[in-house]
């Protein structure tokens, strides 16, 4: 009793190790699921490749989030590794753009990030939901710290520029209202008996007293001006403190101007599954993760390295690269097995030699569109003037989201704000407008949101994704129907071939995508490996 | 043009800095409002002032921020200010509980704090929302670094003995289902045409759009199992990359089994107004905030000085005090004015020759229980095995909260969570009990929600506020008959005493309350000193 590891005093997480360890990580997950624990993350813990063959090696094309987990699980493993990027750094889309850096898009475009120290554009991904435990977990291991992403704001806005006079509206004010009318419908409908078919008299009356607490209502169950609507949407003048204290009231929006708004489609945003508190970003940019994946594999990586064309046979893989800096001069390098991770918008160029299976995946995914642009001001005026800190103010206009800087809050220096997070059809049309443009744009629609932007605005930088080198297109775009056809063929091992990488996922444009694909693919192929090591 | 000031460069900020500076603060609230700005706090920025009689002084009784704002502000506008306070550290109620601290409470027993190096509790507040502009903008000048603290994690439980087995739900699986029912049943009615009379055609299409985005309802208009209900609850197992990714839908529960738990009672608390992100915590304790006010005010303040009787003549203010290191030995300081922070349940205790109106104010206030309890435990379990990381979960239990830790986050050493936070009856029980019993009460209820803590815990401390030596009590509690009666005589500065803190508020328990509270006193008391010195 009460030694470690005894029976009487396992732990669930012993016994969780415990199985993991020995039953492998299916009986794990079951293990997982029948002692309560919800099912999260389908990464499972640090994966566990054991007898790689001797001498075997991997060439693993693009170090991106997916490739670098892969370069650094298939090291551990005894794998010998070469990593081919065609970039100067390591990260692919996992980027940050600080001051001082220099990007050019396609199209010829360079932009020279003035950024003040600190500052900085995400460009790619910006958040990490909790439940992404794969791409957390690596950020543990490599040392990157992280802090809090604020996904929902109550103080910022929700945004329509057709409605309230384009004046922008608190989402406080709005989620309340919207949340106080539907339950003053509900409990309506509930007290005339209305809802009498679809719920027993007795769940009526518990849902009454909950929608009350719920949506604020008043004692007559209505949503109305007064204490209770005021807690929730704010007050008119806030309560304080001696003889000027009392707190007045503020007026709830009408049901009918709430819905000419539309105001409740940003509503839900923090709802999402991806989107919940708690939600992290890592300290000084998301960029910060592939820095420290590219500290972690220094020496594997070659930088600046343009595949060209890909080609397997009976023995291996040899790649043909060039040199960025030396175009022209054809490379080659070759190895046992090839985990290729260059995106479909880019690999869909390539010549590779694959099964018509997977050249067909291959080609049946398009990319989507999406434009981001990053704008440094003098001072923090969205702190300061408007007390929001951190998360996200929505609008119709074709800039979508403004973003709000969750680090160095009430600091008295510059801060960048994300101007313009577009996507679908409005990001294709920015795309077609040149970084000055962009920005601009950003600027013109902002300011009617924050009438300060033209007075206070320093710098910035925009980065659309179709017109970036190494992706040409930000995200995989699958259909239900694509997925039907071709998914489990992209992912099946073509020969000596895995393809790994968000597109490889049914987690589209988030790093634990990646990261959860290539840990698929190479214990796959580990697998194979073995197998034909057994067989040599 | 061009140049600062100018009219037409004017910012909105500088327009209402000119004109708080100019007209006063009631001239500049109504111009934020008419200029767009929502109403916050009633703090409206530094206080101004001036012109404070050559020699003036004001004693200042308790050194909690009331006290110290107060002796701040005044320090600053020329008074001589001295401070009483009873504890032998600044702050009061803003506390926070270190490894190595003493704690001894009302009947004698002495707890000593085990916890690690930058872990502690904070037995009185512990979040400030982003309106509180007053204690927010103290905590910027005297350098005070916040952090995000989180109200609202998703991976947080609701928790009903009663209900589920007496197994704890997610709180994204509650929310998601909660809202899910609401829709579906507000959607039938709307279809089934029972709205009619309550809402327009034309409304009712558009909140039918509405509530099937903002429900997660299906293309029918139903909340059930599948892709939209578990983008929101979470999933069975959720999706990944390769082979092994497809996502499997969890099953929603039905709304009598949501009913029948009282599931929603904790749902809204994020929706209130105080509760609503942004919030902040002091980097390393609520308690920072007192200590930095406790080093700005170096030798004004008076420690372990316990005041024994007030007593005003027409010429000033005398107290006695004793020393508690020397208790006995009645000392004796004078002022021409004095504010008097001492909580209410102390000073109705004390002689105060206030006029009948502030003495039956003082005395109709009585003050709220509440107890907390911190726990250490060995590990961060609670992120390491599900994925809670800060937040607060609720329960039916009588520890009402468990609050998680909102900084570092992933750590790999110990951390304390607040494993009771409870109020009202639950409140006035646990402090009939001993702090081991308290401690032991939080173990025994804290194991129905998380089964790692009688193995992972290692020490704890508890501190019930109506055996605080220096309170008695956590905050005053007023009605509204109270209020109407006695507020305004216990806020009028009666002859040469000013009441302050947040009992004189409209905001109790909070500490904005106490910093308006004393802004609004120590403006009163300075035109009253003002008026006083030229008649002199």
């Amino acid at each position: 009793m009460g030694e470690k590891g005894s029976a009487a005093t396992l732990s669930r997480r012993d016994l969780l190790r415990m199985i993991g360890v020995t039953a492998g990580s299916a009986a794990m997950y079951q293990a997982m699921s029948s002692l309560g624990y919800a099912a999260e993350s389908p990464y499972r813990g640090p994966v566990r490749l054991e007898g790689a063959p001797k001498g075997a090696s991997v060439l693993i094309l693009g170090a991106g989030i997916a490739g670098m987990v892969a370069a650094y699980e298939l090291r551990n493993a005894g794998y010998k590794v070469q990593v081919l990027e065609y970039n100067h750094r390591p990260g692919g889309r996992n980027w940050s753009l600080y001051g001082g850096d220099t990007y050019t898009e396609l199209g010829g475009h360079t932009q020279h990030c003035r950024f003040d120290q600190g500052l900085y554009l995400n460009p790619g991904p910006w958040r990490i939901p909790y439940h992404h435990q794969g791409i957390l977990s690596y950020c543990q291991r490599l040392g990157v710290k992280l802090e809090p992403f604020v996904q929902v704001n109550y103080n910022a806005y929700l945004h329509d520029s057709q409605a309230f006079g384009g004046k922008p509206q608190r989402l406080r004010a709005v989620k309340a209202d919207y949340q106080g009318h539907v339950a003053e419908l509900l409990s309506k409908s509930i007290q005339q008996s209305k809802l009498d078919g679809a719920v027993t008299r007795e769940d009526q009356e518990k849902l009454l007293a909950s929608l009350r607490t719920w949506g604020a209502l008043d004692k007559h169950y209505a949503y109305a001006k007064g204490e209770a609507s005021s807690n929730r949407r704010g007050f008119h003048k806030d309560p304080g403190g001696g003889l000027t204290a009392r707190p007045v009231p503020s007026e709830p929006m009408g049901l009918a101007d709430l819905l000419t708004a539309k105001a409740w489609l940003g509503l839900a945003a923090g709802d999402n599954y991806e989107m919940q508190t708690a939600l992290f970003q890592p300290v000084g940019g998301m960029g910060q993760i592939g820095a420290a994946f590219g500290r972690e594999l220094k020496g594997l990586i070659r930088y600046n390295a343009r595949v060209t064309a890909i080609e397997q046979d009976e023995h291996g893989v040899s790649v043909r690269y060039e040199d960025t800096a030396r175009p022209g001069a054809a490379l080659t390098t070759r190895a046992d097995w090839c985990l290729c991770t260059i995106p479909l918008s880019i690999l869909g160029q390539l010549p590779i030699n694959v099964g018509p299976a997977m050249a067909a995946a291959i080609a049946a995914v398009p990319y989507n569109a999406s434009v981001k642009t990053g704008l440094q001001f003098k001072r923090r005026f969205w702190e300061q003037d408007e007390q929001i800190y951190g998360g996200i103010s929505y609008t119709d206009l074709p800039i979508n989201n403004i973003g709000y800087p969750n680090s160095d809050y009430f600091s008295q220096g510059k801060g960048v704000l994300l101007g313009t997070y577009a996507g679908g059809l409005s990001a294709l049309e920015l795309t077609s407008l040149t970084p000055e443009q962009r920005i601009e744009q950003a600027l013109a629609y902002g300011s009617q949101i924050h009438p300060q932007y033209r007075k206070e605005f320093d710098c910035g930088i925009s980065v659309a994704w179709h017109r970036v080198p190494f992706t040409q297109g930000c995200a995989g775009r699958w259909t239900e129907e694509s997925r039907a056809e071709h998914y489990d063929n992209l992912c099946a091992i073509d020969g000596r071939i895995a393809l790994a990488g968000e597109h490889a996922s049914y987690i589209p444009a988030w790093q634990e995508g990646a990261v959860t694909s290539a840990l698929d693919a190479i214990g796959r192929l580990h697998q194979r490996a073995v197998a034909q090591g057994a067989k040599a």
